[in-house]
């Protein structure tokens, strides 16, 4: 929980100068992140150009459906998820998020609503991943589900203050994830103790939903422009987050190079 | 002329050793150019971290409608374009998109096209950037219009290798771009001394066309599936190319940090 604690407040950049316990044994990557963070945050190394690349053909979804990160750019995710540059592109990201939110003269119905995904845009699951080799290990459902159950993800700050920001403004906020119904008790108690008080909804999967993540999501954005609201921006770290039909007036793509999903 | 061989060569990653003419007008930028090379390619100065960032909202469609490149990240655009990275993320894009041409089952009756938009796609107008601030100087039609009247454009590397393989499965292609019909047979000249010899059509914007590139180039997309076409892949530099209707079963977008096209 500490290296959980340690990340949120070190590496997510929040203010915190918290040391972690190190005889927590979640703590024993400790030095080999703080290692990382020290080598500074890019390059520096025969990959780093090839992997600088690949993140940008990830990023712009050149490169799509890929399972796991190309073994030799492990350190290079590392370092970006750990150094500056990952909070850095996520604030341009809100930034233009929230100007575009300002400049949008908002209906007094009740019905002007910002999406979040979840995963990696509301709460970051860096430490699960940290943990687990920073993506380069194929995707493990059962180590993954026992990490949401502990509903210890952090907050993605830039999000967070996007989400204050824009609650602010008048959006009703409404969470839309590809998890399922039965983790909602675990994703609604994170999503609360990781800041998000409020919201107009939280939707999930149901447990025998067999489409993918993309169809479900399409699906439900049209049920809400049906019921009458109007999906004024939506963010997410996935391009299957904000492809498709009903993906909202403006979308916003964080980065996320750690994996794919459709 | 030699200026733009030069970058043609040197810059875009062809073979040749040609030196440029320090005589000709055209080349008062080389030192300035080279210099800039040597400093290697990224960060280096506190605005690097930024531009980056700068450059990741960019290209992922996050930061829209921009004017013109921060004037604080003109030496971040140039050392990246003029550096080793440019055409790397550019290999990256083209390398999938031939994976995926490589996938699909083309049908016999000749009707499964590609789609390359031209300005930074097809053909380089790098060399016009390089004199012209690197984007940081606001569009100017005229000296513009007048660079596209020259036909000295090279070809980018990865986009006319993969015009060739493209070519060589039997796909047929179709050069769609905003420019208009008054520039046709310049561009027309200009794909040919470029390397592109053949094509299905070159779709250019009637003179008195209003809208914008984007409505043209999907009501253009809808003619062509109209017409029988199949529009399996669809490769652009501006998110316009490549959002909208009738976009092409899979698009591809290559880097370009220079303009923002609406």
């Amino acid at each position: 929980m500490l290296l959980y604690y340690f990340l949120a407040t070190v590496v997510l950049a929040a203010t915190s100068t918290a040391q972690p316990d190190l005889d927590n044994p979640l703590n024993k990557n400790f030095n080999k992140l703080h290692l990382l963070r020290r080598q500074g945050s890019f390059g520096g190394n025969s990959n780093g150009a090839w992997c600088s690349s690949w993140q940008y053909g990830v990023e712009t979804n050149n490169i799509i459906g890929w399972k796991t990160v190309p073994e030799k750019c492990e350190l290079y995710v590392a370092r970006y998820m750990l150094g500056e540059r990952y909070g850095e592109d996520s604030k341009v990201v809100t930034k233009e998020a929230y100007l575009y939110a300002q400049s949008h003269t908002l209906s007094d119905d009740g019905k002007d609503v910002w999406l979040f995904d979840v995963d990696d845009t509301a709460v970051s699951n860096l430490p699960y991943y940290a943990t687990n080799g920073f993506g380069v290990k194929p995707y493990d459902p059962e180590s993954f589900h026992q990490w949401i159950l502990s509903e210890a993800a952090p907050a993605l700050p830039k999000s967070l203050k996007l989400y204050k920001n824009l609650k602010t403004l008048g959006f009703k906020i409404i969470f839309l994830t590809g998890r399922r119904e039965n983790e909602r008790s675990a994703i609604e108690s994170n999503l609360k103790v990781a800041g998000y008080h409020t919201w107009e909804l939280v939707l999930l999967k149901d447990d025998d939903y067999s489409g993918t993540t993309a169809d479900f999501k399409a699906e439900q954005r049209k049920n809400l422009e049906d019921a009458g609201y109007r999906i004024v921006g939506n963010i997410g770290d996935q391009w299957t987050d904000l492809l498709g039909t009903n993906a909202g007036h403006r979308t916003f793509k964080l980065p996320n190079p750690l994996y794919y999903a459709a």
